[in-house]
């Protein structure tokens, strides 16, 4: 136990993109668990698209981070010191313990991880927060039926590539739209996608439209939303009477959301938009994953299986050290992340 | 019994606003009913919002009137000729018979109606599909709870006057937006709301949005939409957290889906309006009333008890005689009309 710990904070607010100047890497003194509290060494720290969110001064579901705060960030540590009776050295947890070295934690949403039962890091992935974001959203807000198209966005990513393979166990059509030829053919023959269409080889939405509706020749009954833009713009003409559309995030307009409306010379208004609700008789329904945790034990049980049963399978890119956590987070807005992103914080002694 | 019969057919598809020379008049002799089909005498003819979309060739849920056809339209009339077993002459029956004086029916979706039980009209209104759309949107998709905050648009219209007083009569805090003093004065002393805001007296949807927001102290959970446009972009970022919005229509953009889209300088874009589903978690519920017609018997067992005890007022405007249904029709859209818009094309014996 070394006697000072680093820690990322907001040096400034983005202007659109984040640059690396935004964020500044700080050391300080590690401090001392008082009562009731405890203190936890990280191991892998969360990088999700949440997060560009909290850099916003502005409005949420949340508060923003402030100037010269620690950015906010889901993690795994191991604990060092405690007070508390629940938690003892030597255990493997996961919380909200920010972009840091050491976090000091009273404990209140703060889970015991069994590293025999799965790897340390897939609390932060396909069996955290992002899995549970695909399971509550396809199952509760998707009402999935054998047979129907599902379309899912950022295919290859942590929320998608769960998405899609839960659409598969559930018998349905599942097309992907991703980034790339790369992470296209792995969704498809790794995942078992049953089509993706790369956004960035499609000039605007109405080409990548027609793509997509040559991959769904029934319609789109679900589409699951976490990107927003030309996707978006692509997918809801072909919504499907009745359709769903869970929408959980929109990464393609955080980083500005007056920019990037539409590639195309007539960006799709909100007349237009809500014609197609009405038309279409459709259900779109946003959701923040922690009104939802009361689904933890049904989604780890399912999902669990079926990592066991090698019927979903995960990735993961790994930065190396808290000091890339920084460039890593900008590329992940840019789609330069493949399936889930993490930061390596201290050696996994479990791996 | 003359021998010839009016009809309205659709002379010219509408650029915008429907004019006048967009209808003909047309006289032809009156059809015998062939076998398993009965002559129908109009009484009185519905006309509704929905109209104006059947007057475009672009796909929707149902199909465009024809150039020449007859337009569409709700009616009620008296059985004159009829080779069905189920009907009689004298009977009062409730159909899709069109603009005109005289239809043939084969009985299909054709309801009788017990003048005595209700003023024939009601079948067009209150108890019939404006009524029944009102019932279903308000409690299957707005999902009301006691001491809740909903906001209508269109409020002394035939849907809106009755989303607001099934709201009171569910103990909701009941805000209407109407077209000008003389409706809002009748909606808050007639019909009960809490408060009625005139929406042609704000100049802008963001002047309407502060008048809204000071009469619903506590946000907005249920924004009935059945307008859009202005009033519209004013709502929206009301909401509430787990808001809801059943969507029935759009007058506001029905005579041209591009324009009219904000009187703002910065109009509600789609990232804007995605942003607040996402962060506020609302639910938006496009629908379409047909679908929902296994309603009836609820919606007609509660709406005509309160119509009985008085707990729910209707009001109606009446056009006389078949030719001044475009008049009115264009009325209609502007929101000339003053509650249920009805032409009366032959003299109701049951008044």
């Amino acid at each position: 136990m070394t006697d000072t710990m680093q820690r990322v904070v907001l040096a400034a607010r983005p202007q659109g993109e984040p640059k690396p100047t935004d964020f500044r890497l700080e050391s300080c003194p590690i401090p001392t668990p008082g009562k009731g509290e405890m203190l936890v060494k990280t191991i892998w720290l969360s990088l999700d698209p949440y997060m560009r969110g909290r850099m916003d001064d502005s409005k949420s579901y949340a508060n923003p981070v402030q100037i010269g705060e620690r950015m906010e960030g889901g993690a795994v540590g191991e604990v060092v010191v405690s007070n508390l009776p629940d938690f003892s050295p030597g255990d493997y947890v996961t919380g909200q313990f920010g972009w840091q070295s050491h976090a000091i934690s009273d404990g209140v949403m703060v889970r015991k991880l069994d590293p025999k039962a799965a790897p340390l890091s897939t609390a932060l992935g396909v069996l955290g927060m992002p899995g549970i974001t695909a399971y509550v959203g396809l199952n509760d807000f998707g009402r999935p039926k054998a047979g129907e198209t599902l379309v899912v966005a950022a295919a290859t990513g942590a929320v998608g590539s769960l998405v899609g393979q839960l659409g598969k166990a559930y018998e349905l059509r599942v097309v992907g739209v991703a980034g790339g030829p790369e992470k296209c053919k792995y969704a498809v023959d790794e995942l078992g996608f049953d089509a993706c269409i790369d956004h960035r080889a499609a000039a605007d939405a109405s080409t990548l439209r027609k793509q997509i509706a040559s991959a769904c020749p029934k319609g789109v009954d679900i589409y699951f939303e976490n990107v927003g833009g030309k996707t978006m713009e692509a997918v809801i003409p072909l919504m499907n009477v009745h359709g769903r559309i869970p929408i959980c995030g929109m990464i393609a307009w955080y980083n500005g959301p007056e920019k990037n409306v539409s590639d195309s010379h007539a960006p799709m208004m909100v007349p237009k938009l809500w014609r197609t609700i009405l038309v279409n008789r459709l259900s779109l329904r946003g959701f923040i994953i922690f009104d939802h945790f009361d689904r933890y034990p049904d989604f780890t049980k399912e999902v669990a299986g079926h990592i066991a049963s090698g019927k979903v399978k995960y990735k993961e890119t790994i930065a190396e050290g808290l000091e890339s956590a920084p460039q890593a987070f900008i590329e992940l807005l840019k789609g330069g992340n493949f399936g889930k992103q993490l930061v390596s914080v201290s050696p996994d002694p479990t791996r």
